[in-house]
């Protein structure tokens, strides 16, 4: 699924700018006047989706897509972000704002900006916990050879000038017990411990949110979508740090599940700080190093904390341990996703079938259709919430890659026009994520043709068999070479790795063109499969279903090397009105029979199983052998 | 093709090393004793195949693979190659020499290993000329990170104690006119220019052999395969310096080519420098440079070279305009490699033809096949040498990727056995490299099997469309796929880029899982198609054409980008035989009809030109049509 935007209107921000550029000034913040302060999107934890009282670069600027840099000096307020925006962010941000266009040819990167506009000698702050440590070299580099300098300001600016500024969200925690992890979280650290010593590593500092939920087998809420909370670990060879809001610590069975007052052993003993503390926590455990300890963390973590860990002892990785043994799902996790995808095709063939029966009355639209949705998913178990915004489109809103229905947009879904859902829920044994493109009246031969196309490469990718080791971005060509031979061709990558009732976006692996240093997938990995085709004012396709990396037994197995392939774990009918079968090999047709039949007989038990009558004779329908 | 290997007696070092090691000590070269000595593999211009000169790790270790480091300290002498030459250096290496293997895990990196044998505060020497600056740098950092220093030894340690070192070559040049290259060496370097002055640089050093030759419009023969000769350039906006051998500009019709008597215009007057100036004359040039001025160089460049220009004025590049520009062949240059392509092939059909007749005899070995396709090869018009040694390979030499036959390895042909042939020349229209695989019995019915699949792989890379801009490597699992499907894999690229004229190998394009800084393909580049699959100990299969990038013209158009494919300039029969015809798919079947119609019409007419009747009866029975 594809990350989406909201309110269209402008952000009058001429007073806000002003008392931005007095606290630029004020050396209650920063010693010295600075003359340029950056606005990054993120959090401290490398978060794709933020909480409220994180989301500063909208406040100051009014533009909410998910990408974006602000930097505002004393004349100017620009933002840069990317070909997705343009338009919204033309539309959210007033004209005190400069929108700067990435990619485009004529666009100055933030760094030549800034040495144009800025004076001679110039300071250019920035909050050093919400800027990568990888970020803050680059941009430390550029502005020196200039003559300028990058500065940490601790206190953040935006902050500072925002009143009703959000409290930082402390959700209820909730533990998750061996019959969804697998493994406890006792064994994780263990398991840490030993990558650690292997690479003889003393201390671990855990950043990003989802690593720490998963390495604790704990839950919380404080961002939409993303089962997460805000934390922080230190992992050493004998001590467990764990930073958190200390108010979530009196929940019973949290402190049971922590083993917080009977610890089984010493070197499981958990020390809980509050939140705030991991800053003063980390110094005094980098003064105590010896001069051989190592400290792993992540390159993309904050430069505050990054910068805590003197450099002789600091080892920056790309991807942490955690990441990824989180990304290898374990036979419990695998069984919690396989029910969790049951349980979501289930509402989908309801939603499907009512659709079928409501869209010719005219009364269903991209918004009450998203909402049936939910409704239908919230009926079955474990159900927790939607795993992202629900992208429902209509006609040419099916074109926009990243859209969401607003009351303003909102599209009436009828019989002559495509139209698009990919949606996805958080159960609480698996996350699930899953596009489907439909039509109710009667497909156009070139709608049927594109579909087509889309679902060659959909099925290129899935039944590709490769060698163990390959990267994901090596599939990526399988996706598009349908769409190519024809000329055509869709501008988004074709996977991303899905976590285990955990953040459906999810590293470090993944199948796009656009990255080279994806890890090799293995079995146990989950992944999206999600080509599509855009034309632009009329209609958009996707197919996308979450599957999983299983060995592949071909006939031979050069060098021992063993084989992959992916198992669907998303059984949603893909429609066959849409298809125009001629187009497909033997093949391809018997990989769609086959899915089908696999839809029908588990899918169908299951709704046998809940009574849902209707959507089982849909179901039925839906999955007929093509020819 | 692949780079091959020669002689496999160990060369005794002791002494050698002796004399090095008080080279090391000796404040003649370097003012304090330096206590490792590293010893790169290439020569001042990032040569892949580097004159007999240059050959310094081979002269003090006696291994000669493409790719090795020798580093000497006191106690120690080590070699870092990779997996293809792990048995060659361990024959070739007296036990002086420690093997290191990389890739494989134990093995330390050069820095890891330089850090753990040596005293505190080592100085470790390198000839700054044969280091390239990116290498230079990582080294440089490792070292200093743990107390040790990397030097430049200006005097080469080797050569002072290489008594009988080979003279550096300086072989007659060769004016090529605009009927072979098609556009002047003038208009070449206003083209420069104007990309210069589009980045806003104003000095340009060129040190790669190939480019230069490109540049200028010249050949030589100063490094065996390759039609370079030693040389650099600096282009400013209004100045050429030219760097060579001044012996070699006394030929009159060079001195025409060049107007070094009367040059057209200021711009264009080439001042002639001798080749070992370049240094003192950036030097001047650098000395000379304002404050915005930038100077671009390769970062592939010499660390000596590149240190010249301060750090403020350097612009590295991954690739030099020359480069991209060389690589995308005119009219006349894509006119001449067909036409060299046609006379290459009529030279193979006749190869063919006479081994046929041959190899039942029991009379052709490894070695004699590869003279006569030499041999006849030589008959055919503007033939200059060979592109690179001929592989020639019978059953289980083929499966040696880099095989190359000697006296004390040679096989003789049979009707058994797999005959792999990978071989190419130089002519003055145009460079060639084809690589088939034959039998001249009964192949198995695995060895078709996988051939089979490698031509499957051959056709969907040669036969793909895919968008402009789209990068070689995103089209390397196409050639993979049907072997994957199997169980079965390469562990090589599938393409490189091919001169015209000049090296075999040539960036920045080309068709591999291992790189992502490849650049995009455009129509007029010329790379390799060669997918393989090697059986150890029993057969190797490799199929590969030359092929030209070309604009596609599919259905439909996405955004205006275009499309592109291949047209195979290599117009050789591929062995029906060996195919399992069952295999292939319609349009596979139709593809190798197509391509064996335009070899029997198009090489077909030129073997009847030079009335070569028994080799066209050989091409007509080759090509008959398969169902």
């Amino acid at each position: 699924m594809f990350k989406n935007t909201s309110a269209m209107s402008p952000k009058i921000t001429g007073e806000l700018l002003r008392q931005l550029r007095q606290a630029m000034k004020n050396c209650k913040y920063f010693s010295e006047p600075i003359q340029a302060y950056i606005i990054p999107s993120g959090d401290a934890h490398q978060s794709e989706y933020i909480a409220p009282c994180d989301c500063r670069r909208e406040f100051i600027s009014g533009f909410d897509g998910s990408a974006g840099t602000a930097i505002v000096t004393e004349q100017h307020a620009a933002m840069w972000t990317d070909g997705r925006y343009f338009l919204q962010a033309s539309q959210q941000m007033d004209n005190n704002w400069t929108l700067m266009k990435m990619g485009l040819k004529e666009t100055p990167s933030q760094e030549d900006w800034l040495i144009s506009v800025l004076p001679e000698n110039s300071k250019v702050g920035v909050d050093p916990w919400i800027i990568a440590a990888d970020q803050w070299k680059n941009m430390f580099k550029a502005l020196s050879s200039a003559g300028h300098s990058l500065v940490a300001v601790q206190d953040n600016l935006i902050d500072a000038v925002w009143p009703d500024r959000p409290e930082r969200p402390s959700t209820q925690l909730r533990s998750l017990g061996l019959d969804y992890t697998g493994i406890s979280w006792q064994d994780k650290i263990t398991a840490l411990r030993a990558k650690m010593s292997e690479r003889k590593i003393t201390w671990f500092v855990a950043t990003a949110l989802d690593e720490i939920a998963w390495l604790f087998n704990l839950r919380g809420a404080d961002i939409e979508y993303n089962p997460v909370f805000f934390a922080y670990t230190i992992v050493g060879m004998n001590t467990i740090r764990f930073f958190v809001d200390l108010k979530r610590l009196s929940n019973p069975a949290v402190r049971e599940h922590l083993q917080l007052d009977s610890p089984s052993k010493p070197e499981l003993s958990i020390q809980t700080f509050p939140y705030e503390s991991v800053y003063t926590e980390l110094q005094a455990i980098c003064a105590a190093l010896g001069p051989k300890d190592k400290v792993w963390i992540c390159d993309k973590a904050s430069c505050a904390l990054t910068q805590v860990i003197p450099k002789t002892h600091r080892t920056p990785i790309p991807y942490t341990p955690l990441c990824l043994a989180k990304a290898v799902k374990n036979a419990t996790e695998i069984q919690g996703m396989k029910m969790a995808h049951i349980k979501d095709a289930v509402a989908l063939c309801e939603f499907f079938a009512w659709l079928e029966k409501e869209i010719p009355k005219g009364t269903v639209t991209e918004i009450s259709a998203a909402d049936k949705a939910e409704e239908l998913r919230s009926q079955q178990k474990d159900f927790v919430g939607l795993s992202f915004p629900t992208i429902s489109s209509v006609g040419p809103h099916g074109a926009i890659i990243h859209y969401r229905p607003l009351p303003e947009t909102n599209r009436t879904l009828t019989v002559n026009e495509v139209y698009l859902i990919d949606s996805g829920a958080q159960y609480v044994d698996g996350t699930t994520d899953v596009t489907r493109t439909m039509h109710f009246g009667t497909p156009s031969a070139f709608e049927k043709e594109c579909f087509t196309y889309v679902l060659k490469g959909h099925i290129a990718v899935s039944a590709a068999i490769f060698p163990n080791g390959t990267k994901g971005h090596l599939l990526d060509s399988f996706a598009r070479a349908a769409l190519w031979e024809s000329g055509l061709d869709y501008l988004h990558g074709t996977g991303h790795g899905v976590g285990c009732f955990l953040n459906v976006h999810e590293g470090p692996c993944g199948i796009s063109y656009k990255t080279f240093a994806d890890e090799p997938l293995e079995a146990g990995m989950i992944v999206s499969d999600e080509p599509g085709y855009y034309e632009d004012g009329s209609f958009g396709i996707r197919l996308e279903n979450v599957v999983l990396v299983v060995p592949a037994k071909p006939k031979y197995n050069y060098r021992n090397r063993g084989s992959l392939t992916f198992e669907p774990l998303t059984l949603v009918p893909i429609q066959v009105k849409m298809m125009n079968t001629e187009l497909l090999t033997q093949k391809e047709r018997d990989w769609v029979n086959e899915y089908h039949r696999k839809c029908r007989e588990v899918v169908g038990a299951e709704l046998e199983r809940q009574g849902r009558q209707e959507a089982l004779d849909w179901l039925i329908r839906e999955t007929q052998p093509i020819i």
